[in-house]
Protein backbone atom coordinates (compact mmCIF):
# COMPACT_ATOMS: atom_id res chain seq x y z
CA UNK A 1 0.00 0.00 0.00
CA UNK A 2 0.91 3.33 -0.93
CA UNK A 3 2.45 6.13 1.84
CA UNK A 4 -0.76 8.51 2.14
CA UNK A 5 1.67 11.68 1.86
CA UNK A 6 3.13 10.59 -1.29
CA UNK A 7 -0.65 9.68 -2.60
CA UNK A 8 -1.56 13.11 -1.37
CA UNK A 9 1.24 14.38 -3.72
CA UNK A 10 -0.06 12.03 -6.69
CA UNK A 11 -3.11 13.43 -6.57
CA UNK A 12 -1.68 17.04 -6.72
CA UNK A 13 -0.21 15.90 -9.99
CA UNK A 14 -3.12 14.76 -11.66
CA UNK A 15 -4.50 17.46 -10.20
CA UNK A 16 -2.48 19.68 -12.40
CA UNK A 17 -2.27 17.30 -14.90
CA UNK A 18 -6.05 18.03 -14.98
CA UNK A 19 -5.50 21.63 -15.50
CA UNK A 20 -3.63 20.93 -18.88
CA UNK A 21 -0.60 21.39 -17.07
CA UNK A 22 2.66 19.10 -16.28
CA UNK A 23 1.54 16.30 -13.96
CA UNK A 24 4.09 16.87 -10.76
CA UNK A 25 2.73 17.27 -7.37
CA UNK A 26 4.59 17.43 -3.90
CA UNK A 27 3.29 18.15 -0.12
CA UNK A 28 5.37 19.20 3.04
CA UNK A 29 4.83 17.18 6.28
CA UNK A 30 5.21 18.13 9.47
CA UNK A 31 4.79 16.18 12.86
CA UNK A 32 2.48 13.87 10.74
CA UNK A 33 -0.05 16.56 9.30
CA UNK A 34 -0.07 18.08 5.52
CA UNK A 35 0.96 21.49 5.99
CA UNK A 36 1.80 22.82 2.41
CA UNK A 37 0.64 21.08 -1.12
CA UNK A 38 1.41 22.16 -4.29
CA UNK A 39 1.75 21.01 -8.00
CA UNK A 40 3.69 22.56 -10.64
CA UNK A 41 2.23 26.14 -12.09
CA UNK A 42 4.40 26.54 -15.29
CA UNK A 43 1.23 26.20 -17.79
CA UNK A 44 -1.51 27.58 -14.87
CA UNK A 45 -0.07 30.70 -13.96
CA UNK A 46 2.89 31.06 -16.55
CA UNK A 47 5.54 30.66 -13.62
CA UNK A 48 8.99 30.01 -14.48
CA UNK A 49 9.64 29.17 -10.35
CA UNK A 50 6.81 27.43 -9.44
CA UNK A 51 7.79 23.71 -9.96
CA UNK A 52 5.51 21.98 -7.70
CA UNK A 53 7.99 21.93 -4.88
CA UNK A 54 8.31 25.23 -4.60
CA UNK A 55 4.31 25.52 -5.15
CA UNK A 56 4.08 23.57 -1.88
CA UNK A 57 6.63 25.26 -0.30
CA UNK A 58 4.96 28.42 -0.87
CA UNK A 59 1.18 27.40 -0.03
CA UNK A 60 2.67 26.43 3.30
CA UNK A 61 3.66 29.83 4.01
CA UNK A 62 6.33 31.54 6.05
CA UNK A 63 7.34 29.18 8.48
CA UNK A 64 10.12 28.82 11.18
CA UNK A 65 13.08 27.86 11.13
CA UNK A 66 12.77 25.62 13.86
CA UNK A 67 9.34 23.90 11.93
CA UNK A 68 11.19 23.64 8.44
CA UNK A 69 13.98 21.56 9.99
CA UNK A 70 11.41 18.96 11.28
CA UNK A 71 9.68 18.57 7.82
CA UNK A 72 9.89 15.91 5.02
CA UNK A 73 9.68 16.98 1.83
CA UNK A 74 7.43 14.47 -0.62
CA UNK A 75 7.47 14.74 -4.33
CA UNK A 76 6.22 12.64 -7.60
CA UNK A 77 10.04 13.42 -9.17
CA UNK A 78 13.46 14.02 -7.97
CA UNK A 79 13.43 17.50 -7.61
CA UNK A 80 15.53 19.93 -9.62
CA UNK A 81 18.37 22.22 -8.73
CA UNK A 82 16.17 24.80 -7.80
CA UNK A 83 13.88 22.79 -5.63
CA UNK A 84 16.69 20.72 -4.00
CA UNK A 85 18.44 24.17 -3.74
CA UNK A 86 15.12 24.83 -1.47
CA UNK A 87 15.18 21.92 0.56
CA UNK A 88 19.05 22.97 1.43
CA UNK A 89 18.07 26.57 2.23
CA UNK A 90 15.12 25.51 5.04
CA UNK A 91 17.39 22.37 6.00
CA UNK A 92 14.43 20.18 5.38
CA UNK A 93 15.84 16.71 6.87
CA UNK A 94 14.38 14.30 4.53
CA UNK A 95 12.43 13.99 1.48
CA UNK A 96 10.62 11.49 -0.01
CA UNK A 97 11.23 10.90 -3.93
CA UNK A 98 8.32 9.06 -6.22
CA UNK A 99 11.18 8.14 -8.75
CA UNK A 100 13.88 9.39 -10.56
CA UNK A 101 13.35 7.69 -13.47
CA UNK A 102 12.36 9.77 -16.02
CA UNK A 103 14.62 12.91 -14.53
CA UNK A 104 16.81 12.90 -12.12
CA UNK A 105 17.96 16.10 -9.51
CA UNK A 106 21.02 16.92 -7.82
CA UNK A 107 20.72 14.00 -5.91
CA UNK A 108 24.56 13.55 -4.71
CA UNK A 109 24.91 16.18 -3.70
CA UNK A 110 21.93 17.06 -1.70
CA UNK A 111 22.59 13.56 0.61
CA UNK A 112 26.28 15.35 0.47
CA UNK A 113 24.53 18.14 2.38
CA UNK A 114 23.04 15.83 5.08
CA UNK A 115 19.74 15.86 3.46
CA UNK A 116 17.79 11.68 3.47
CA UNK A 117 16.31 10.65 0.19
CA UNK A 118 14.20 7.88 -0.16
CA UNK A 119 13.02 6.68 -3.67
CA UNK A 120 10.24 5.28 -3.57
CA UNK A 121 9.79 4.16 -7.61
CA UNK A 122 6.41 4.19 -7.27
CA UNK A 123 4.95 2.90 -10.86
CA UNK A 124 2.14 5.51 -11.15
CA UNK A 125 4.81 8.65 -10.44
CA UNK A 126 6.63 6.63 -13.69
CA UNK A 127 3.75 6.52 -15.98
CA UNK A 128 2.55 9.94 -15.39
CA UNK A 129 6.17 11.33 -16.29
CA UNK A 130 6.77 9.35 -19.40
CA UNK A 131 3.23 9.62 -21.01
CA UNK A 132 3.70 13.43 -20.07
CA UNK A 133 7.17 14.13 -22.13
CA UNK A 134 6.03 11.77 -24.87
CA UNK A 135 2.96 14.14 -25.43
CA UNK A 136 4.64 17.43 -24.50
CA UNK A 137 8.32 17.35 -25.22
CA UNK A 138 8.99 21.17 -25.60
CA UNK A 139 6.56 22.00 -22.16
CA UNK A 140 9.14 19.36 -20.09
CA UNK A 141 12.06 20.92 -21.53
CA UNK A 142 11.47 24.25 -20.93
CA UNK A 143 10.71 23.41 -17.47
CA UNK A 144 13.99 21.92 -17.00
CA UNK A 145 16.05 24.59 -18.93
CA UNK A 146 17.37 22.20 -21.46
CA UNK A 147 17.58 22.80 -24.69
CA UNK B 1 31.65 54.26 -11.74
CA UNK B 2 28.99 51.04 -10.66
CA UNK B 3 27.66 48.82 -13.25
CA UNK B 4 24.58 50.42 -14.61
CA UNK B 5 23.07 47.00 -14.11
CA UNK B 6 24.49 46.51 -9.98
CA UNK B 7 22.65 49.97 -9.68
CA UNK B 8 19.23 48.39 -11.03
CA UNK B 9 19.65 45.93 -8.69
CA UNK B 10 20.37 48.04 -5.57
CA UNK B 11 17.07 50.34 -7.18
CA UNK B 12 15.21 47.31 -6.44
CA UNK B 13 16.75 46.54 -3.19
CA UNK B 14 16.01 49.70 -1.66
CA UNK B 15 12.64 49.62 -3.41
CA UNK B 16 11.90 46.77 -0.98
CA UNK B 17 13.43 48.51 1.92
CA UNK B 18 10.83 51.28 1.24
CA UNK B 19 8.37 49.23 1.93
CA UNK B 20 9.21 47.74 4.77
CA UNK B 21 10.87 44.23 3.25
CA UNK B 22 14.28 42.87 3.26
CA UNK B 23 16.96 45.12 0.98
CA UNK B 24 17.61 42.62 -1.94
CA UNK B 25 17.20 43.23 -5.15
CA UNK B 26 18.32 41.44 -8.60
CA UNK B 27 17.96 41.80 -12.65
CA UNK B 28 18.29 39.39 -15.04
CA UNK B 29 19.79 41.05 -18.28
CA UNK B 30 20.29 39.17 -22.09
CA UNK B 31 22.01 41.02 -24.35
CA UNK B 32 22.10 43.73 -22.33
CA UNK B 33 19.17 45.14 -21.64
CA UNK B 34 17.21 43.91 -18.41
CA UNK B 35 14.57 41.54 -19.12
CA UNK B 36 13.48 40.71 -15.37
CA UNK B 37 13.27 43.18 -12.18
CA UNK B 38 12.83 41.84 -8.56
CA UNK B 39 12.90 42.24 -5.01
CA UNK B 40 12.37 39.77 -1.81
CA UNK B 41 8.60 39.33 -1.05
CA UNK B 42 8.78 37.79 1.96
CA UNK B 43 7.63 40.57 4.19
CA UNK B 44 5.31 42.28 1.13
CA UNK B 45 3.41 39.06 -0.19
CA UNK B 46 4.42 36.67 3.11
CA UNK B 47 6.26 34.65 0.62
CA UNK B 48 8.66 32.00 1.54
CA UNK B 49 9.97 31.62 -2.09
CA UNK B 50 10.23 35.04 -3.54
CA UNK B 51 14.20 35.90 -2.97
CA UNK B 52 15.04 38.66 -5.00
CA UNK B 53 16.41 36.51 -7.53
CA UNK B 54 13.29 34.22 -7.51
CA UNK B 55 11.26 37.13 -8.28
CA UNK B 56 13.15 38.58 -10.58
CA UNK B 57 12.89 34.98 -12.89
CA UNK B 58 9.30 35.22 -12.12
CA UNK B 59 8.98 38.87 -13.17
CA UNK B 60 11.41 37.71 -16.02
CA UNK B 61 8.07 34.94 -17.42
CA UNK B 62 8.75 31.77 -19.52
CA UNK B 63 11.51 32.16 -20.76
CA UNK B 64 13.08 29.92 -23.48
CA UNK B 65 15.88 27.58 -22.31
CA UNK B 66 18.50 29.21 -25.38
CA UNK B 67 17.59 32.57 -23.48
CA UNK B 68 18.86 31.94 -20.22
CA UNK B 69 21.71 30.37 -21.17
CA UNK B 70 22.57 34.04 -22.78
CA UNK B 71 21.80 35.78 -19.59
CA UNK B 72 23.71 37.40 -16.56
CA UNK B 73 22.03 37.13 -13.12
CA UNK B 74 22.78 40.60 -10.99
CA UNK B 75 22.12 40.06 -7.33
CA UNK B 76 23.09 42.52 -4.53
CA UNK B 77 23.96 39.72 -2.26
CA UNK B 78 25.63 36.40 -2.72
CA UNK B 79 22.51 34.03 -3.77
CA UNK B 80 21.32 31.09 -1.71
CA UNK B 81 20.73 27.17 -2.00
CA UNK B 82 17.77 28.31 -3.54
CA UNK B 83 18.50 30.97 -6.02
CA UNK B 84 21.91 29.54 -6.64
CA UNK B 85 19.92 26.39 -7.59
CA UNK B 86 17.20 28.54 -9.86
CA UNK B 87 20.13 29.71 -11.71
CA UNK B 88 21.63 26.31 -12.33
CA UNK B 89 18.29 24.66 -13.15
CA UNK B 90 18.26 27.25 -16.48
CA UNK B 91 22.46 27.19 -17.10
CA UNK B 92 22.59 30.81 -15.66
CA UNK B 93 26.54 31.52 -17.29
CA UNK B 94 27.28 33.96 -15.01
CA UNK B 95 26.29 36.18 -11.90
CA UNK B 96 27.27 39.18 -10.68
CA UNK B 97 27.13 39.61 -6.95
CA UNK B 98 27.28 42.65 -4.95
CA UNK B 99 28.47 41.82 -2.13
CA UNK B 100 29.27 38.22 0.16
CA UNK B 101 30.66 39.31 3.23
CA UNK B 102 27.14 39.05 4.76
CA UNK B 103 26.32 36.08 3.66
CA UNK B 104 27.65 33.47 1.35
CA UNK B 105 25.55 31.05 -0.67
CA UNK B 106 27.12 28.14 -2.18
CA UNK B 107 29.37 29.59 -4.58
CA UNK B 108 31.95 26.85 -4.10
CA UNK B 109 29.42 24.56 -5.59
CA UNK B 110 28.19 26.82 -8.24
CA UNK B 111 31.56 27.30 -9.91
CA UNK B 112 32.24 23.53 -9.64
CA UNK B 113 29.03 23.57 -12.56
CA UNK B 114 30.68 25.94 -14.38
CA UNK B 115 29.06 29.44 -13.45
CA UNK B 116 31.24 32.47 -13.74
CA UNK B 117 30.80 34.33 -10.48
CA UNK B 118 32.06 37.68 -10.30
CA UNK B 119 31.88 39.24 -6.43
CA UNK B 120 32.13 43.17 -6.69
CA UNK B 121 31.73 43.44 -2.96
CA UNK B 122 29.95 46.92 -3.29
CA UNK B 123 29.89 49.04 -0.03
CA UNK B 124 26.47 50.01 -0.62
CA UNK B 125 25.68 46.60 -0.99
CA UNK B 126 27.25 45.47 2.25
CA UNK B 127 26.06 48.19 4.49
CA UNK B 128 22.75 48.23 3.12
CA UNK B 129 22.29 44.08 4.99
CA UNK B 130 24.90 45.16 7.82
CA UNK B 131 22.14 47.88 8.71
CA UNK B 132 19.21 45.51 7.89
CA UNK B 133 20.81 42.33 9.93
CA UNK B 134 21.24 44.93 12.86
CA UNK B 135 17.75 45.99 12.73
CA UNK B 136 15.33 42.66 11.91
CA UNK B 137 17.99 40.33 13.11
CA UNK B 138 14.23 37.67 13.58
CA UNK B 139 13.14 38.25 9.82
CA UNK B 140 17.00 37.98 8.43
CA UNK B 141 17.24 34.58 10.04
CA UNK B 142 13.84 33.79 8.56
CA UNK B 143 15.05 34.14 5.52
CA UNK B 144 17.92 31.93 5.28
CA UNK B 145 16.18 29.39 7.56
CA UNK B 146 18.44 30.05 10.17
CA UNK B 147 17.86 29.48 13.76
Amino acid sequence: MRDAFLQAAIDEAQKGLAQGGIPIGSVLVIDGKIVGRGHNQRVQQGSAILHAEMHCFEQAGRLSPADYKKATLYSTLSPCDMCSGTALLYGIPKIVIGENQTFQGPEAYVRSRGVELSIVQDEECIKMMQDFIAAAPELWFEDIGKI
